[in-house]
């Protein structure tokens, strides 16, 4: 059995060394440099891996290798989204091939039928986000489960192997892992397991090294496609790579659903929006008192104001420690808390959505030439 | 509960008004004066249909229709698969687009893991007695499950349909038809009923009349097919049409089996090769003693010989009905009868493999530019 981890639980409860044991992942030890210089691998909120050395060493001896990542396109984009397309950034400097995959098969498998509507919410949210973060477009590879590639043999490739992979696997693995499963379900997970293994085919990369950046939730998908990536004899796929990230906790403590505007902030809320969103919505670490704050002091580790200096808007550690250590002495007071998280978050929204009327020609250009 | 009609069961046993009744077929009524020219048509060989008026209107209105129908490249290619590509040729001359597909995907996922051979079989075996028999390639859409077009476009369509049409269907569904179902089989089904269904796909040829020929066995996978077609909102399919025809008899009078090189006579096999079988395998009609077989007749409908000159050898229906009645007066004997049918399959080996000779560059340029 393992650990139901779902990413709706509430954080502060998830004890990530007994999913470490229980997953079989591993934490990170020695990493080249370069990641020293990246937040989230420096502050262990990417805190585990698989198979990651081979992506470390790639990344030392400049070696190609491939980071694939996939976006379910519904609702707005916002700072859980956010946090892996600052992995993507991450990656793409450090000279990966970024694949992305709009999972709109998956999408429309599981909930909403508009193939139209999933094709604009990708590119309106997703795609202008990723740009106006810094992603370079023209050196990824984004593409739509229904729609991968201009070139025929490339798109065969792609659907044939996860066809071909249904042949690796029995029912009762993916049962274990997607619960009551359904053909629609079998084919959105047949074409999962191709997203991450494609890039390896022939018609595209060639064997490399694959990472596949993940919440600690999806790790089961990770094991069937690395299973079914060794039983396959017709390819020589070298085997998956995965690093798993913590949750960023929703703005009321728990989960973040994009069903619930007043659980997330949108990269697209303007900062009054947002600046709102916090003062009223967001969990504080708090003591009930003013007085009893003071003396006790308060928990940065369930207070969201902290989590999302830590998660995304604090780039300097000092400056994040001495927060953490001010609040939890009592000499930060939850309000103010707030204010530097409200501070930074409209300072960081201005300045993006700036960024994003600036890359939308851009945006535009890149989705023509894909002819999507 | 349909009936297990499976392409094993003894022809003679099998009760096709029976079966018409139970599956819901209908028999052909009035057709187009062009059907009278066809042999199979003609002698009931194709015997039902399901939705086939808006295809007789099609031909009579010389309006667009699609004839699709599919391969497996397994073994020889035999009388069994003549038949079906008389069907091709004859629609194709109607002035159908024919679509052709490899059941690669399908053959790779129930027992034929090398991909490599797959390809060379349908090519040598398939598409060279197609090219021979008279069908024209260059007015064919033939492919490959595993690579459906050079246009991504084109080739993300099919999958996509296929990935899609999952989500209209229910695994009691697939296990009624497939019985005990894996995932293999589960994403073959879906692929089979894209092959079905794509043709109408507006990267195709658009909503239009489609015509699949099938033996008997197969109505369950129209059904299915069907049943979705109408489900999917995304799409306005005109729904299929089919045709079906009897089974040939294997020559020992059971099944034809691949597997078994004496159960049928393959295009490829040499005059003296097929004599011999005939002699040795064909399964007879004839009475216990020569007394006996001039007294009370020999039974045509279970000879092996007769069958042979109906389903494929003799066009000429006055001819074909005089052996017929010779035969089951006691007038023509056994050995007669397989002199006849032995004359005839070695005129028609001869003329063929001469074909075949001639039509092989014409199948390596159209390999070639198809990109195979």
């Amino acid at each position: 059995m393992t650990s139901k981890v779902t990413p709706w639980e509430v954080p502060a409860k998830i004890d990530y060394e007994k999913l470490v044991k229980e997953f079989g992942l591993e934490f990170f030890s020695a990493l080249p440099v370069q990641f020293s210089k990246n937040m989230l691998f420096r502050r262990k909120i990417v805190f585990a891996h698989r198979d990651f050395a081979r992506v470390a060493s790639a990344v030392e001896n400049r070696q190609p290798f491939v980071m694939m990542t996939g976006l379910m396109p519904s609702g707005k984009f916002h700072f859980g989204h956010k946090m892996v397309a600052e992995q993507m950034i991450f990656y793409q400097k450090l000279g990966a091939k970024v694949y992305i995959t709009v999972a709109d098969v998956e999408a429309y498998n599981s909930r909403i039928p508009d193939m139209g509507q999933l094709r604009t919410t990708a590119i309106e949210e997703y795609l202008m986000n990723y740009a106006a973060l810094g992603l370079d477009l023209n050196k990824c590879d984004f593409y739509f489960q229904s729609m991968r590639s201009k070139d025929g043999k490339k798109s065969s490739a792609y659907y044939s192997l996860a066809n071909m992979l249904a042949r690796h696997a029995t029912f009762n693995e993916f049962k274990a892992i997607y619960g009551d499963i359904s053909p629609g379900k079998m084919a959105s997970a047949l074409l999962q397991a191709s997203d991450m293994l494609h890039p390896q085919l022939p018609q595209f990369e060639g064997p490399l090294p694959v990472v596949v950046p993940v919440g600690c939730d999806q790790d089961p998908h990770l094991r069937i496609a690395r299973d079914m990536s060794q039983r396959i004899k017709a390819f020589n796929f070298i085997q998956l790579s995965s690093t798993y990230h913590k949750f960023m906790p929703g703005l009321k403590g728990g989960k973040m659903s994009s069903s619930d505007p007043t659980s997330y902030i949108a990269l697209t809320d303007t900062p009054e929006e947002a600046s709102k969103k916090i003062m009223k919505y967001a969990f504080s670490g708090g003591r009930e008192s003013l007085e009893e704050h003071r003396k006790k002091g308060g928990n940065p580790d369930i207070d969201v104001s902290f989590q999302m200096l830590k998660f995304a808007l604090e780039q300097d550690d000092e400056k994040l420690n001495s927060v953490y250590n001010d609040y939890k002495a009592g000499k930060l007071l939850s309000g103010e808390l707030k204010q530097i998280a409200i501070e930074k978050i409209v300072l960081f929204l201005k300045e993006h959505q700036q960024k994003m009327q600036k890359s939308r020609i851009a945006v535009e250009k890149f989705v023509e030439g894909q002819g999507f």
